[in-house]
């Protein structure tokens, strides 16, 4: 270890910091100075990376959950030689363009590992990463060859710590055994509202030790003892470790360190001018020449490293061809088709249960998808054959992850197992119950992973649990949410549709919701209905070219909605919108072959009408807006006025005739 | 205490839960069967409380966090002689119109003190529960008299402590010494997935020891345990108390006990007799005639102690008459309306500024309204002043609340703040991380809780921060909840009087959607405009009685609109729409008054076109349907297209002229 080359290291984080974030005027300076030495150490000296070639699968991942300390990581990869982020990017910090966002962004630079920023998740993501190396290493290591052996690295301050979602995650960290996740805990003590003696008391130590972590203490400041602590927490290989490190936020800054000031805004000129005095730093944007010139030598050990690892796969490869096809198949992007399951009219199954044939099956020509509920793996219905075998520490090939009641954690962690490549990665859990994971879910489209997330018990119609488990305005909540795919089957033949669709899909999460009930499966006119059906709408029942009226609906409510026609004289056009939001994507050409211009449109939901004013009036939106009540399901729907007998009347009343 | 009694009463918490949950053909005997020993000992001897006169303010609380479990509540309840649950409602257990409804439900039955369901915010809510009591202690009770003494009593299980609203909720209480919060932890072992080493194998009392909790374990089935136990807990008056009780699911189903079959499930028919033979019981439905006598005296002992808290209270009133008038004023359930702050045309500052001016002059008319930030005390501008003072173990008579970055459970202690009673709460975050506590914003709506919630920062005019902080969907997100009422004033003024209805309001929560940045307050043609604003919207510009276009817009983008109109030559009226979902309550008159029919509508919103629909073409809604990105406010809004001159140019091209 190069003592006074990582000390030149930390200084050229805190000067590059602090002149970004003044120049933008904006910024948070407290973490890149107060942990300047952790960055140098990490990149200078700790992680197994290539900066040049930055997606190397077997790179080590350091994922900054703390994401407002953005300087942090924006100075350390700059330094590190990571092309696509510049000096022009860090003097343009969170100006548009810059590769230098406000918090770091996924997609901006190759060595942001995931978005973070909102707190606790960049953590939670992490677990994720180390289980998809787990899972990777038990898959293609050989006992001669290992061409999986990562570290999964994270920086959290206090405020990740506070959060509930880094508590989940990390209760499930120690549970599974992942020996290889090490968290520094940047522990300064300040958060924006001052002291954490104000509302954070807790023993950390003692509740990670709980969680059974390795729990190792030292100072931000010392660089032998961030070696020594990060080689034992290397060496405990049955445990994750964190290291809590003491710091002072907004180290250097003389008259500002270790006050909550430097937190979340820039030192301010006069400050900036101080700590340069005091720290010795001539320029302005200032590189070390001894950081730089380290980092020159640095990169190519990097290329070497990367090149040894080459050498061993080739080998690997050429000894395991089997194996190699598979890898080409976990990291092509595309999923295999598989064999779907067939359902006929007639049939009547819950669309969970189908979309758990359809899971069984394309989990089965898709080795790589791997994923699980939040314990509700009978209710959710997304249970793998036995042979895929559960995720546990003694069975790293496992492919079912039992997530514990632990939601939120659930979706973050599936999207690190997506965010570190090669694997595929659903979860499940009551649709009423997203709003618990909301969050992730957010950075699952912000980040257009293309997680897939099984939504049951979609509607009232799951009865006597009552207006807690009933979903109302949940539809409505994932529709708005930018670049999420929403599909909500209508029966079985839908749902293995819906299931093969959310797995072609590359770019982003998808949203299956399904029904808890017994859907009887539906003859469909269309003979090219499956292709239509991707438009997001495709005509179940065409009543007449000219129909008097479409009736529009979705998932379990189609079977309503053709209850309802049959009890209508006029020429009824019953369409199926499994995805609302793709429908209305289409060109209006499109649209018209599916509602014709000029007819009157009744739209029929189990979820509140906000958003389906653009199709129908809002007197023509059958809808429920209001919360549900505990009973069986349909005296539910009979007390919310929710029967195709309702429909039919407003139907009627609607029809030319009526 | 009556061991014998108690056995009966535990015996026939057995049977009816049983019975019950057998009629209905759904609910979870698990937990009844499971932890009935416990509630014999809360209902026949712990807790402190008048059945027949439930509303009692000093009675101490019992929340089941463990919600599923709700026939043991039911049970012991009706048992208790709690006036509004009947044996007819225990048959008619899960059916429409019964008060035993799935889950219990605030509201209908006195003794069910929170909605349960949504696993771990029970605990969080009793939290809040705790709080307010401490609160109320400290304001009223005299140095000879105390009228506020309670604990606060829950029952969590294995799921609720997996949830990260419990971790957070639980690191808060240990910090704030709440010393009355007594929490039993049902330790089965079992959930629904199977055996909790599944998922969940961390050591819980050392986790809830690290919290600052004491932590005590115990059997389930002894009763001189659970009353030792219970007596240690009150002892420790500094520190919330854990009592670890472990039990077997299901117990005395003799083959189905400590299995997860009985988690979820009827035990069926056959397991029901069984069960029956094993324990004795007689009769459907049965209730020991042991246990009613006990009641029967039990309800004698515990209106005598009421009455001697009234005599106790009575006596209090007269020797405190101020102190008397302001109990009066905490529990009135109305708001006075204080002396807003003034705000003139010209003003120039932040909508979360204004709402601070308009919190500081509430609170001093409200000496009731308590709350705080998730760690955003100044970013959210809800400090109060100095006198109100800080929230603390030593200072529980301090009105402001550092929460910590705990949002979930900051919503959630909200919740039980407001349920305790006598106390209103708001609270405060980003509105983009209001994703992190929308499963107890949710329960704020279905409990008709009138929790204040302050979201600042509620655009993509947030800037620099980027697309993880800045909201698109959020707004569409808060309107589809039943109940919620969400205003977004437009300028300084709108805000005070936000602040005033939000407070008025008793029925349901409230969003205040506020400015990070400035805005100028803007002169309003309306001189009646404070009304109107009532109705949802007002017409700040009439531009002529039959105007060409009206523009309709909320928030910070009222201002962009007025700049837009300036650019236009038409008649256009702008109308400021402070709340969509209350003007979309009112009657077709009214919002013809504001809305001529037949006249174009463009309405504008930095965020979703959903939801706008009912009011305007899709395209000739103004909106930002896409996430943002990091870089100065104004410059993200150039680069998405959303700046006035975009939207004259868009209004040009809808005017007749056009």
């Amino acid at each position: 270890m190069n003592i006074n080359a990582l000390e030149k290291i930390a200084l050229s984080v805190r000067a590059l910091s602090m002149d970004a974030i003044q120049k933008a005027t904006s910024g948070h300076p407290g973490l890149p100075l107060g942990a300047a030495e952790l960055g140098a150490f990490l990149y200078g000296d700790l992680l197994r990376q290539d900066p040049q070639d930055p997606s190397w699968p077997d790179r080590d991942r350091f994922v900054l959950s703390a994401g407002h300390g953005s300087m942090f990581l924006y100075s350390l990869l700059y330094l590190a030689g990571y092309q696509d982020i510049t000096l022009e990017d860090i003097k343009g910090f969170r100006q548009l363009g810059s590769h230098a966002a406000g918090h770091p962004e996924y997609g901006l630079v190759q060595g942001i590992e995931t978005t973070t920023g909102p707190l606790g998740q960049g953590i939670a993501t992490a677990v994720g990463m180390a289980v998809a190396e787990t899972m990777l290493a038990a898959r293609f290591n050989t006992k001669t060859r290992t061409i999986v052996d990562h570290y999964t690295y994270v920086l959290v301050g206090d405020g990740c710590l506070q959060e509930g979602v880094s508590a989940e995650a990390s209760s499930l960290a120690g549970h599974l055994k992942l020996g290889k996740l090490i968290v520094f805990y940047d522990s300064n003590r300040i958060t924006i509202d001052g002291s954490t003696d104000l509302a954070f008391t807790e023993a950390v130590a003692q509740r990670y030790e709980a969680y059974g972590w390795q729990v190792l203490k030292g100072s931000m400041y010392d660089f032998e003892a961030l070696a020594r602590l990060t080689a034992e927490a290397k060496a405990e290989t049955t445990k994750p470790s964190l290291i809590i490190l003491n710091s002072v936020i907004g180290k250097g800054a003389p008259h500002k360190e270790n006050t909550p000031d430097v937190h979340g805004a820039p030192l301010g000129a006069e400050e900036v001018a101080a700590t340069k005095a005091a720290l010795g730093i001539p320029e302005d944007f200032y590189v070390a020449p001894e950081a730089a010139a380290y980092f020159t030598v640095k990169q190519a050990e990097w290329k070497e490293l990367h090149a040894a690892w080459q050498e061993e796969f080739n080998a690997w490869s050429q000894e395991n061809p089997d194996k190699r096809s598979e890898w080409n198949r976990f990291y092509a992007g595309t999923a295999a088709p598989g064999v779907l399951p067939r359902f006929a009219p007639g049939d009547s199954l819950a669309t969970r249960s189908a979309g758990n044939k359809a899971l069984v099956a394309l989990a089965a020509a898709n080795t790589n998808l791997v994923g699980g509920s939040a314990d509700l793996k009978g209710p959710n219905a997304v249970g793998l054959p036995d042979a895929a075998g559960v995720y546990s520490p003694t069975n790293r090939g496992g492919r079912y992850i039992h997530f514990g009641i632990r939601e939120f954690a659930m979706a973050a962690i599936a999207n690190g197992i997506s965010l570190h490549g090669g694997l595929r990665a659903f979860c499940a859990t009551f649709m009423v119950f997203s709003d618990y994971l909301r969050p992730a879910l957010r950075l699952s489209a912000l980040m257009k992973q293309p997680i897939i997330y099984v939504f049951t018990h979609d509607s009232i119609f799951v009865g006597e649990d009552g207006p807690t488990h009933q979903p109302i305005e949940h539809l409505a909540s994932f529709r708005i949410i930018p670049g999420l795919l929403t599909l909500r089957p209508a029966d079985a033949e839908e749902t293995a549709e819906a299931w093969a669709w959310a797995l072609e899909r590359q770019d982003g999460p998808t949203i299956l919701a399904l029904s808890r009930q017994n859907l009887k499966v539906f003859p469909k006119e269309d003979p090219d209905w499956k292709n239509t059906l991707r438009t997001g709408a495709y005509v179940v029942r065409k009543g007449a070219e000219s129909p008097d009226l479409v009736l529009i609906a979705t998932g379990s409510e189609l079977t309503l909605a053709l209850e309802a026609a049959d009890q209508v004289p006029g020429k009824v056009r019953v369409v199926s919108m499994i995805s609302r939001e793709r429908f209305e994507a289409q060109p209006k050409a499109v649209q018209e072959t599916i509602l014709p211009a000029g007819v009157r449109v009744i739209c029929c939901e189990a979820g509140v009408k906000t958003g389906w004013e653009r199709w129908a009036k809002p007197e023509d939106i059958f809808s429920i807006d209001r919360f549900g009540e505990s009973g069986p399901a349909n005296q539910v729907a009979q007390s919310l006025g929710f029967t195709a007998h309702a429909l039919a009347a407003l139907m009627k009343a609607k029809l030319p005739s009526g």
